[in-house]
């Protein structure tokens, strides 16, 4: 009876407190909740139907849309049938939640099929992150989507804008990951090759072109909007202001992006602004991420290229396209010739756009000294006929037991306990392949002790091959760091120390070392936990080009029971945990 | 110095000690340690080369060879990248190391990437076993290898034989495993589709055969002898007994076996004595085993075709063939007609061969009463537009922290509390697809008192198409059971109950059920542990085809830290095990 009474007494109170509550709840921080499935679903990113690795059905994964100083509370499932599973939130440094940080064998046990994993973090930073599968090549299967980060209500973003575009950029192989890393594991290494398709939000055209009616080579690509590879046409109104945020979670390919006839102004970079710059075009590595501002000022009639091309390897890959579409014309592809991109192997290109790249005024500056400097030489080796990526001579590999609780609990025997070494021999030649070309593998640790400031310089150098020397963008887990430098050659104490960048540096996750070159990066030992930094190219992590820096762990408490239920830290689940 | 005197006096003792005790170690039972590590490799089963799931780098997996009482203790290590792996040790009881069955989420957690476990148990009994992979698909990736039982020192076959022939039998696709998961769990289902090869130790012809020279459509097979699809000829002298072991871990294909010229008498029956009978050809279903004794009295001038054809499906897949090689022919294949295998369907052909496999006399005999008889009905269903198998209609779905601990140690959650149904509808018409094909999917268990008499009525249906109702090798863990007869259409207690073969069943721990049949068994339950009882076809467990049965868990003691270090059942590690 008492539910046909329009308005109990109850009802008006819950009435009343929504309208109250409401934007109180607005303005303040939020917990956002999202209850995810992975497994895998049969896809046709490039048009060409494959197995692909999806969240709730779809592929890319839903993008998370947050606040600055909101939770974001991922329930994750495991719906594979016999792989584990874990995901990285790129970008979050994951304050006071080191077991949050979705590696696998690091910072926590997998995810095994059919168990839920409730990730809980923070998003402290306004910004344009991603995140993605960290074990295994799991994110080349496909298992990455957007996380972008708005300022919190009541903040602004230093720059203004009308609207906002997303592209999510990736590369696809036809060859599913499984085979990939086998191949990569073999003896002789089966190299994965280049990409077959240059993909955004996960749609790339594999057997025809948007621009097909340029070339002879090419047929001109018949697909429905709805098809599962059409492009993300970027709708725009004339005469406005757009924010295009571009992040990259390519398997391997370092990208750039040129837009026919408009410039754009770079203002974001992984989530740290930056001195607004004007670019013709820009480079994105694997692992980065990138707002730039677009003004639609050209002819509104017409449509014009976005054109995504391969860098600094010899591109047997197209371009991937889309169309910047101005209302109200159809989304036909343009006319236009399409954009030029630089020579694949125009580093100086690379480099300037590189060397642009500067801190906002009023960013957190550096530290001006640095109590400890670690050199990591990068080499490609051979061990026991393999092939493997090693940092001074040392290839990671990864124990079973996550360093997160083996070290918490102080377990011997869950990984090498000698810590690999903090520099290389000054006779090392970075212009010649290695003269012993011999290395090993261990899972041994930096240690980092609390509140200081680490300077590290990544050294490149010739690959197995005379003559090669491959870009490789670094990522930092649990930190930004600023960039102080790059340079080329051997880094050397005298000659570039002095000349480091430590006005206007500007703060990142990611990093590039060029073909033959150096950079130096800074960051402050502030976060207590186990952070991977790595090559965030997926075939060259796998094959071992990382480090991990144990940072403080005897500061970590109640870590939760799941992210330790496995192995040697099975046992430690009883006693220490608070859920 | 006194590495330089050769007869010291330790050596001298040493020397003594090893003579003295060396007969006494080859007389008692031995421990038997094997050191696997499995991973995936390039491969060419059938000729193609595929990814392979194998052991310490070759697939099949290596042959364990062992004496009954013998104690084997296998250490396997993980190197896949993101699978967790376990090995079923298929036809060994596990009697007192329940843990070490190899069934994921059932008996263990799943050996993650680069863990280790020790499987230990014991062989107590002679005969032809197989060990394979049970998590997932990965028996159909290759995981699998044979395991073989001598008698016991002194001990004697009740047959007698002058040479021992070995086939493990198999099915080959070229689609990989997680894909074929895939296909299987999209909706709509996607079909594996029949097998591209027929394998004999791991080795098919694909693109040619070995009786091309017979056949104006395939070419004949160029191989070198060393090819990995080389065929596993059976090298024989004239006017000899062989022992020719069979067992069959196919992924779907029912097989036949003949051999031109050659009858076979066959002696055991997954690793139980039987009859003496001849047969012209013999049924191999996917988790049986058979020795067959062929005496090798033809034209030795001449070698003889061994083929292995497709039973109970449309076959679509050539046979399998071989050799059987007369000393000293050379190994050329014979110019002989192939042996004719009944038509695919000729079911008539299929139950004579089972109705004639019975117990040697003086094999244990079966209790003369039940105390239980649970009747299983098999039926095709639909569950949310996904294709699956149900039992009773219920489709099986395991839940992620094995059971063996979760019942254990009481915990509530880790699975479905509500037991499934032990009998169905009278109603339900099995000639007919069911009329309501919607099931349920759940975890539940059959609970098994100690010291019981069960009898389990499997009851094969039509599926969801109309005129077709499939063959069902339905395989028992932890258990021989006795066969106590085969019927057409459903169950009857009163016509069929008391013609059931009290006298002299075989004991087996495979048993098929023909389309629109019956099969009757019978076990005691004097073994603990928690057991599967399931369709052998990879795909028909894959999508729900079995059941549990959870044996007097309470009995058992004592498991191992490794088996129970994941989920639910993390935080028992620390207080419940003995190593």
């Amino acid at each position: 009876m008492a539910s046909s009474r329009p308005f109990s007494c109850l009802n008006i109170v819950v009435f009343l407190c929504f309208f109250y509550v409401l934007p109180q709840v607005s303005l303040a921080a939020k917990a956002r909740h999202f209850h995810w499935e992975v497994g895998y679903l049969f896809w046709s990113p490039d048009c060409v139907e494959n197995p692909v690795m999806g969240i709730n059905g779809q592929y890319p994964g839903p993008t998370i849309r947050a606040k600055a100083g909101d939770t974001v509370v991922v329930h994750l499932h495991n719906k594979l049938h016999t792989e584990g599973v874990v995901i990285h939130w790129h970008g979050i440094r994951q304050f006071e939640t080191p077991w949050a940080d979705g590696t696998a064998s690091i910072s926590q046990c997998v995810i095994n099929p059919e168990e839920t994993f409730v990730y809980r973090f923070k998003v402290d930073k306004a910004g344009t992150y991603f995140y993605h599968g960290h074990y295994g090549m799991q994110r080349s299967a496909g298992l990455y989507g957007s996380l972008i980060v708005d300022v919190a209500d009541g903040e602004k973003e230093p720059f203004h804008y009308d609207g906002e575009l997303n592209l999510l950029l990736s590369d696809w192989w036809h060859q599913n990951v499984h085979e990939q890393e086998i191949g990569l594991s073999s003896n002789p290494m089966r190299w994965i090759g280049e990409p077959q398709s240059i993909l955004m939000n996960g749609k790339g055209q594999y057997n025809c072109s948007l621009a097909g009616h340029l070339s002879k080579k090419t047929s001109l690509c018949k697909l429905r909007a709805d098809a599962q590879c059409a492009p993300p046409i970027l709708h725009v109104l004339p005469n406005k202001t757009y924010r295009l945020r571009l992040a990259s979670t390519t398997s391997l390919a370092s990208l750039n992006l040129a837009i026919g006839h408009h410039k754009m102004v770079l203002v974001e970079a992984d989530g740290n602004y930056v001195q607004p710059v004007t670019l013709d075009d820009i480079d994105i590595y694997s692992g980065e991420s990138y707002s730039v501002l677009i003004t639609t000022n050209q002819n509104p009639s017409m449509n014009y290229w976005v054109s995504l091309g391969v860098r600094g390897r010899h591109p047997a890959t197209p371009p991937g396209l889309t169309i910047l579409n101005y209302h109200p014309n159809t989304a036909r592809p343009p006319s236009s010739p399409l954009p030029i991109h630089a020579a694949w192997d125009d580093y100086p290109h690379s480099k300037a756009i590189a060397n642009k790249i500067l801190a906002l005024q009023g960013s957190p500056k550096p530290p001006t000294r640095y109590d400890r400097r670690i050199y990591l030489l990068n080499t490609q080796n051979k061990i026991n006929g393999f092939t493997k990526w090693s940092i001074n001579n040392v290839s990671l590999a990864l124990p079973s037991t996550p360093y997160l609780g083996s070290i918490k609990f102080g377990l011997k025997g869950a990984f090498d306990h000698q810590s690999p070494p903090e520099n290389f021999s000054s006779e090392y030649d970075v212009m010649k392949p290695p003269s012993n070309p011999n290395s090993t593998v261990s899972s041994g640790v930096y240690k980092l002790e609390f509140g200081k400031t680490i300077d590290v310089i990544l050294q490149n150098a010739n690959a197995l091959n005379a003559n090669v020397s491959e870009i490789h963008p670094w990522h930092l887990h649990g930190h930004d760091f600023w960039v102080l430098g790059y340079g080329e050659g051997k880094f050397s104490e005298e000659k570039h120390s002095k000349n480091l960048n430590l006005k206007n540096p500007p703060l990142r996750n990611t990093v590039v070392i060029f073909p033959y070159g150096w950079t130096a990066i800074r960051f402050v030992t502030d976060n207590p936990g186990v952070w991977a930094f790595h090559c965030h190219i997926e075939p060259h992590l796998h094959m071992g080009m990382g480090v991990i820096f144990a940072e403080s762990v005897e500061r970590i408490k109640n870590i939760p029971q799941a992210a330790i239920g496995c192995g040697m830290t099975a046992k430690m689940v009883m006693n220490n945990s608070h859920t």
